[in-house]
């Protein structure tokens, strides 16, 4: 099994025995990490990053890896995200395939790939990790934890399962909890990669990998991620040139906008491991704050008096409508003052926080120079 | 390969060599039509409705087959399409599998199933199908034309085709082209057939269908034809009990909105024929009105010259979005008085015509009975 880590990454082991949420436990288990700028002398400066489901933990670029990251333009020297200022860390998630322990990883205790022996994964043991990791990192008290979609879950449970770890939040694009629509988006994905044959009940390998399961989910993925409205501006009905549409036989890519989810859907195979993402995908749809707390979301959020929280949502997301970041603002907002909630105009959905830094970059920068 | 016939089903001849836009032409081949009403002795009372994608003729329950027709709620004695007064005829559409001739007829050159040698199907083949039949069966004018969602294209189609055929037009839930949300959506439809090793280039039979292809394309079209807010206060968070949920094996279905989008699915497998779906979907995909005309869609329908039009959206209608039936009513407009635009708040999406008959069936009833 092909594992996918950048150059930089490097790694925190978890307590042996790490026992996860709804059973089993993880033996020789390590999350991947990457830093950017230095601690302060009092440790009192450090950001964390939850990251979405298929991202690595190279936010950005680093002395020791050049490559531009996920989230380049927010996070840098004099970025929205200063590291002159702030040390960051970025995570991987428990169960992804970039580093941290994962459906691919070895099972210690046969020698092989976990593939569907992994232990069912929740957002809450990814939080539990991510809290493992900073503070075996040395660090006891957070500035700020960043949460940007299914990271925004995590960091969400993190914040109630590791009281007073942090001191502010930043919530991007998530809720707490998935709607039916998001949920019937995920169970789509993961039955294209089920149902291809080469998924084989997870036992697929480099050479039998379930490339067209895959790629379904990925494009699926992409139609959920973007909007509507920016298509019609950016493809319209363009045509593919002949060339490009006619490799691929009957009723093959013709339009403009096929042939871009195609590009990035072949660009996305064999660089993740597809019973990892069936695996986070399943842990967005079970996650459920209020259930998670044994009580209300809105409940759990109120007790957690952050010194100050940003909660940051956009109209064209349909995948976490901007209605999920309105409430979560609410009720953080009943905890305490200091609760900004911004509904951005972006076209570019749920998506938008990747590429749209000039309306995303102002009021991060904002909250992390104003105010401590 | 199985057809797809509603009992009461009758069928008109298309003449022999009928021409198909893109090039080929059908011999023997025939459309399926129903009809309900009376025709006055002038003949002035006939309208014909268009249909969807994947809808067979039989739109409302009939003497000869006294099962539920798609459009039951809509179309009878004394309902908004008022069957008392108007003589209707709703033709399933050339290509489709429900008795008009289309890739699972036989081709008579061969004797075997047309499959993917059926010629390139487009809208304006629909609609020139559609045209012909209602001239073979007695009438040079119709009272309105009638399309829904695909049917709203090929009326549209039709209308500029034929010339004086229609006094009048209800366009519902359509638009003059495709916009690129709505084939990425058909795109990976079709994919997910062609991707199923089962689909074997289109010469599956009934003990090889293509189910895993066919389920995948249904509940993405599921997905697309209702809204998001429907199914949060449908299913919400709410779960499958245990039987329905582990009938699947590992990551099967779980939450009641998997459930509802698998058992449609299900129903739907072995009632349509795959290859039928895959030339109808691209045919939406392909249909440019203004393209149609050497001209633009506005100036098309500018020339139309109805006597009077009702065009109807829906605000949750993510397939074909608002601003299109806004536009065309604009555009129909200009051409004369008597246009009106509906925008409907039904939470039901692009399906609301469908299923919300409560704010459907008055505004169509008004047209129908006021102004004559």
């Amino acid at each position: 099994m092909t594992e996918f880590i950048p150059r930089a990454t490097r790694f925190v082991d978890l307590p042996d025995g790490f026992p996860m949420r709804a059973g089993g436990t993880l033996h020789g288990a390590r999350i991947a990490y990457e830093s950017f700028g230095r601690p302060s002398p009092a440790g009192d400066n450090v950001i964390l990053i939850l990251t979405g489901l298929s991202t690595d933990a190279h936010a950005a670029s680093h002395p020791h890896d050049p490559g531009p990251g996920w989230w380049e333009a927010m996070l840098g020297p004099g970025r929205p995200i200063d590291t002159d200022r702030w040390h960051v860390i970025c995570v991987n998630s428990l169960g992804s395939c970039k580093g941290s322990t994962g459906p691919a990883s070895i099972d210690p205790r046969t020698g092989e790939p976990y593939r569907l022996d992994f232990p069912e994964l929740s957002i809450e043991d990814i939080a539990d990790a991510a809290a493992h990791t900073v503070r075996a990192l040395g660090f006891e008290r957070l500035a700020c934890v960043i949460g940007v979609s299914m990271g925004g879950m995590g960091a969400l449970s993190l914040l109630t399962r590791h009281p007073g770890l942090a001191r502010s939040h930043v919530n991007i694009s998530a809720g707490v909890h998935s709607l039916p629509f998001s949920i019937a988006v995920r169970s789509l994905q993961r039955q294209a990669i089920r149902f291809d044959p080469q998924w084989n009940q997870g036992r697929y390998d480099t050479e039998h990998y379930p490339c067209r399961g895959m790629l379904t989910a990925r494009k699926l993925g992409m139609m959920t991620y973007r909007s509507a409205r920016e298509w019609d501006s950016r493809f319209g009905r363009a045509r593919l040139s002949p060339e490009r549409s006619c490799d691929e036989g009957p009723f093959g890519l013709e339009f403009q906008v096929e042939g871009y989810l195609d590009f990035h859907a072949q660009r996305f195979l064999h660089r993740f491991d597809p019973n990892s993402y069936l695996y986070l995908s399943r842990s967005m749809d079970r996650f459920d704050l209020g259930e998670s707390c044994g009580t209300t979301a809105e409940e759990a959020l109120a007790r957690l008096h952050l010194e100050k929280a940003l909660v940051i949502g956009v109209e064209s997301d349909i995948l976490f409508p901007l209605s999920q970041q309105r409430e979560l603002a609410e009720a953080l907002g009943a905890g305490g003052p200091g609760v900004e909630f911004l509904a951005l105009e972006s076209p570019q959905g749920h998506d938008a926080f990747l590429v749209d830094v000039a309306r995303f970059g102002p009021p991060v920068a904002k909250f992390l120079s104003v105010g401590w």
